[in-house]
């Protein structure tokens, strides 16, 4: 099985594809190392973690380079392209092309627009999403679309979404990704909507994963979660070691956390078409 | 005051100065908001987050556009330059000068080799620190001796600690750092045989800061404990997620998150040559 039927297969399994968000070789290592079978960006922990602003178009040379060492992983790897890096659909498409001929799994791609520029035309970000499937058909091009995120469709977020999400997937996308939205009703009549997986992030103190797939959802990923996490630890144990208090346990040795930094061979079986044999293993921490 | 004496002020505060180790542009940034006057680096997260092996010389790159990212922060930054990134005195100079150059305020130079090869002979380690301080008398220079960890001096660790100790002091550096070091009697001898401020490691489950700080400590790091813990609070949050258990609260949000990664515009009153202001504040939340 390539790197898309395998990393498309996953969002038609039991469950919905839980698919928790690297921002950097460590973290995404860790979470492979974990088990499970498939990683994402975040465009938001990309930027900080290099010091440059999400959503902006700014970290195209970052996520570049950290696109080629994920694909090193025994893991399949998504990763979020922002708005694509680049306006002209040619542009998009030879970004993602280098993505696709790297190894990586899947993109996502947003119409939102930085600095409070609203939507992207529909037309264009379809042109977009079609000259990808073109130049990289071995991407599984999973369209976000921020119509809710945004708070831009003036009245009826759902009309504004079915017609976005239906023209993406006419142009060749093979999931639709629709963060800020939440409430199990909304969710529910969306995914009925959506004739293709659809994604969602997971809502702070809404459904699980579990649930979520109840309601139709494919793909439920964690955006910023783990990266704000991350960050939250490092700076609540630094008080804590400053204090003197107890620091936290069971945390992986310096011996544990260097092994992640060793470089992976590519895994047995790898012929520079497929994902290896361990990443189609089946089981999640979940 | 310039950074050079700001930071070795805070080696002879009231207080140890506890410097937590950062990997990256957002720990580093956060960190610094939380109030912490100076920060340093990890080897091992800055060479994990970029897939690459610690103490090695393999990171030279990554550190040096990490510390051009980290100087644009309002706080006092110390670079770990491992065993220097080259092996001749002038190599390892001309590193560290360009550190200067940016604005950093202080390295550590280790002198345990990679690859189970034991520690640098002293006398070339001394060329190298006293060439550093020729070609970059503004940083502050920490040299660390891996005698106690990486266990090699075979039957007293402390005679040995004290001859490169001497040693290294006599070259020109301005504090001497022993990881490994534990136990409050070593630490007591060993500060007392010192004639500089003794950077220790923060013990896992030994005395705190102001314990170490009796015991003649000026200056107590974190290594890899905060990398370590980000990485960890990452997996599990991935794992708590996976199931819909709750998810930890009072982790910051995206819009916290994304403002740290923000460019700092250099600090009010900053010329080049000084900390800025906002770095001269004595508060730690310790």
């Amino acid at each position: 099985m390539n790197r898309f039927d395998a990393f498309r297969a996953l969002h038609h399994a039991e469950r919905p594809l839980f698919l928790p968000n690297a921002w950097d070789r460590a973290s995404a290592a860790a979470l492979a190392a974990r088990g499970f079978p498939a990683i994402g960006t975040t465009s938001l922990g990309v930027a900080a973690a290099a010091g440059l602003p999400d959503a902006t178009g700014a970290t195209r040379e970052t996520t570049l380079r950290l696109a080629r060492d994920l694909v090193r992983l025994p893991v399949l790897v998504s990763v979020d392209i922002e708005g694509g890096f680049g306006s002209a659909p040619e542009d998009v498409a030879a970004f993602a092309a280098d993505l696709e001929r790297f190894g990586v799994a899947g993109v996502n791609i947003e119409d939102g627009r930085p600095g409070g520029a609203g939507l992207t035309d529909p037309a264009l970000q379809s042109e977009r999403i079609a000259a990808i499937k073109r130049s990289a058909p071995g991407l599984f091009v999973n369209a976000r679309t921020d119509t809710y995120w945004l708070g831009t469709a003036e009245e009826d977020p759902r009309q504004e979404t079915r017609r976005r999400a239906a023209a993406y997937l006419a142009a060749g996308a093979d999931g639709i990704f629709v963060p800020g939205l939440v409430g199990e009703d909304a969710i529910a009549a969306l995914a009925a909507d959506v004739a293709a997986p659809l994604n969602v992030l997971l809502p702070p103190d809404g459904p699980g994963p579990l649930r979520l797939g109840e309601l139709g959802v494919r793909r439920v990923s964690t955006g910023s979660l783990l990266f704000r996490a991350a960050l939250h630890a490092a700076v609540e144990t630094a008080g804590h070691a400053a204090r003197g208090e107890p620091l936290p346990a069971g945390l992986p040795s310096y011996a544990r956390a260097q092994s992640l930094s060793e470089a992976y061979a590519p895994p047995a079986g790898w012929d520079g078409s497929g994902p290896g044999t361990e990443t189609r293993r089946p089981g999640r921490p979940g």
